[in-house]
């Protein structure tokens, strides 16, 4: 009998020990507990505090440095030209005939030479530079983070391209060196300065729309004709590595300004899903030499928000439709939806709060309003920086005007000392939607608990706002 | 040392005890195992066979029997005089004002007077006669499943409104029913016979969107205006008391058809997860007397196929926005999305080979195709059945025609001994969202795995088609 006890505890501990080792696997960055995902959540250092809010110091002419004058990096070199107060000290390549096509674009649009950086390391000694105020990263996905920690750890503000970060580890980085160097970390997220999503953000703030109810985003978009342009294929590799939305910042940004995330709300969890890969795995195989192909062809993720908001989003870089970042609104009293053509509805009472809406009793909230009183809403609630910058913005250009503003603001701020549109949280939360939702999708669609990157102060921050 | 391992063993067992209790709750109808809700799939009686493909006798001229002359039974009293062989023997209602309405209508379309069945149980007297051929359910929700059984049971083929079943368990007693009588079982879920759903059903079977890879599906439709319609208030109440997407299968029917659910593929697990209630809360404060509501304002679902595609299917019956049911179609050759305004997009190979768009070098696969190109696609791939009814369904009216086409359909194949084009698989895989989706919600969104109704038969059928 007690043979037979002893035989069973050993056997019940092996049972037990080997489930536990099954789940905390030491080869991922996270554990399961109750059939939900968790990634590790570091406590602050001590003496670090938090960058909700945060002012630097005005600066009267912010020198630039950039890194990276590929496909992305040559825009602000043109836009820039249009801001006062900003100067391009420096700029980065590990190719000396980007180099050369930047000097050209600042001779051309009328900014000094700037002193060139060549080489695979060239950045680093860029960022120790002492006459540097911020530092422009549009560099392939994996490069962020680590160029940005650097610039940032040798006294530097940063911009980063999307994403900031392609893991939850390396979002807690930025986070991390952000709070202890004191310098403002911000993504480049442009699609928030958008046209239709600065006007529906301004309507949602003055509660036109009601309580939000539901949002969606999403980047689909097939990149056939354009994967040759990123340098040495970086693009399809990154995505044949990683399953999972590796996309999500240009979607999920204008809706989390929208729902307040981590201004009185914050997303609690997620569940994500994809398809197997048809048109990933052929480019693969054709560019790479292997059919393994770990990004689905089409991938969705459902979050949930800690007041009971839901967001959808999607990823889908590959099969042949018309270009869509979705962006729907769905609140209590209206609905606002982008894409294929921007339309807005609104219940009744709405209508007549708009106040542009005089004949509202013929209308129906079950349909689109039609185009006149459209464009008279559109006309009323422009958002007051488009107002300020729309003309600049359609002369300096960049995705129909959003990246001027996106610099524009950046510059402002930064010259008169004000806080960031766009916190280092916001690049943290937008980035880390790449890891968590392969963590889930690898685990049958379990669901991920979202790491609390302000470490239990998103509800400080009374909604989103933009400073003047 | 021996008393701490026989110690240890009781207080391990205790554990383990406990779990297993947590994990198997009695007043639930799932299990919950590494992280997966598992509904019952009880084995097969011995004896009962398959439906799949199932046909009856032949039946000159279809009697039928209608429970429910409310707002949805009104319907097939004039569509049906549209159609060949069929005739209406009885009509039940447990309001007499609604029979006395339903005979007017016969009368107006030229049909013979029904027998009427007034009370709350005179359906069961109308299912024991025998010379009902078909018993054509349009009652509440959750009368469907008891009112089917017993009509089998009664030997009569049945026809039921969507949803066919409110739970799992109603969905098996459809099917288990359904093999045991051999009486066919259709939910008349009628937006599989609309027109862009059908013909771009289609284009997908002649694969000219190449391999599907995600669709999507939804009800997204506020009943403001609508919720009085309702006899004693049941729709609100049955969402008063349920969670989850309770009402799915108009946005799920045509996607599965595309996908050729249970015809080659099946739906293995899906998440879902829902918003608070704040319209919903306020219906019922107003008019039920509480606030407490279990349906979300907007439910959104995921669901995966054995073969790696994607579903996204949304519920939100509140908020007011335009009409939709989604329905989109996303293939490797091309994209077409119903709502909310029919478009088509294909890449250039596949522009070629539709045989229809001779100049498609010039068109763009990043965007929808123009209208000209447009209309001859579908010109040209409008389904065999819409060809042949188009006229008749215009006429006949219901849906703009969709359900004149859904019930000539079932009316055509019981005569000439068909196969009917939705089975009992249909019924219950369409109709037990609601139950799986209240389940992932009310476990955080954890993944739900199908039941396989068709008990491990899925793969028998090549594909979706409907008999001639």
């Amino acid at each position: 009998m007690k043979r037979k006890l002893i035989f069973g505890t050993i056997l019940i501990a092996v049972v037990v020990a080997v489930a536990v080792v099954f789940n905390n696997k030491t080869d991922k960055p996270y554990t399961i507990k109750n059939g939900m995902i968790h990634f590790a959540e570091p406590e602050r250092v001590a003496g670090q505090t938090s960058m909700l809010g945060f002012a630097a110091e005005p600066i009267d002419t912010v020198r630039v440095g950039i890194i990276g004058i590929g496909q992305r990096g040559r825009g602000p070199l043109k836009r820039m030209s249009y801001i006062d107060g900003v100067k391009i000290v420096a700029i980065c390549d590990r190719h000396q005939e980007n180099i050369d096509k930047g000097q050209a674009r600042l001779a051309k649009y009328g900014m000094p030479t700037a002193d060139g950086y060549v080489g695979e390391e060239a950045w680093k000694e860029m960022c120790q530079r002492d006459d540097i105020d911020l530092i422009y990263i549009t560099t392939p996905w994996h490069l962020h983070t680590p160029m940005a920690v650097y610039a940032m750890e040798h006294g530097k503000h940063v911009a980063i391209e999307v994403p900031a970060a392609t893991s939850v580890a390396e979002c807690w980085q930025l986070v991390d060196t952000s709070e202890r160097t004191r310098r403002h970390c911000m993504m480049l997220e442009n699609c928030i300065y958008d046209h239709f999503e600065l006007t529906t953000l301004n309507m949602v703030q003055q509660g036109i729309f009601g309580e939000i109810v539901h949002v969606e985003g999403g980047y689909l978009h097939s990149l056939d004709k354009f994967w040759p342009l990123f340098d040495d294929n970086w693009r399809l590799k990154f995505n044949q590595a990683h399953d999972g939305d590796v996309y999500a910042t240009h979607g999920l940004g204008p809706i989390c300004f929208a729902l307040n995330i981590h201004r009185g709300d914050r997303m609690t969890h997620l569940v994500a899903m994809d398809t197997n890969s048809w048109i990933g795995s052929e480019l693969s195989k054709k560019s790479l030499g292997t059919e393994e192909f770990a990004n689905g062809d089409h991938t969705a993720t459902l979050i949930r928000t800690h007041k009971g908001k839901t967001i959808g989003l999607q990823h889908n870089v590959y099969t042949p439709r018309p270009y869509s970042r979705q962006y729907e609104i769905t609140g209590t009293k209206g609905y606002a939806n982008k894409y294929p053509t921007p339309g807005i509805a609104l219940e009744h009472d709405a209508m007549a709060d708009s106040g542009v809406i005089p004949n509202h009793e013929d209308l129906s909230s079950h349909k689109f309003l039609p185009k006149e009183t459209y464009d008279a809403l559109i006309e009323k609630y422009r958002h007051p920086i488009q107002k300020e910058l729309l003309e600049r913005a359609l002369k300096a250009g960049g995705h129909g005007g959003m990246d001027f503003i996106m610099d524009y603001r950046l510059i402002y701020c930064l010259r008169n000392g004000l806080p960031l549109d766009q916190d280092v949280y916001d690049a943290a939360e937008w980035s880390c939607i790449g890891d968590l939702s392969a963590a889930s999708i690898q685990n049958n669609s379990m669901p991920v608990a979202f790491p609390d990157f302000t470490r239990g102060e998103w509800d400080k921050l009374e909604g989103q706002s933009f400073a003047k």
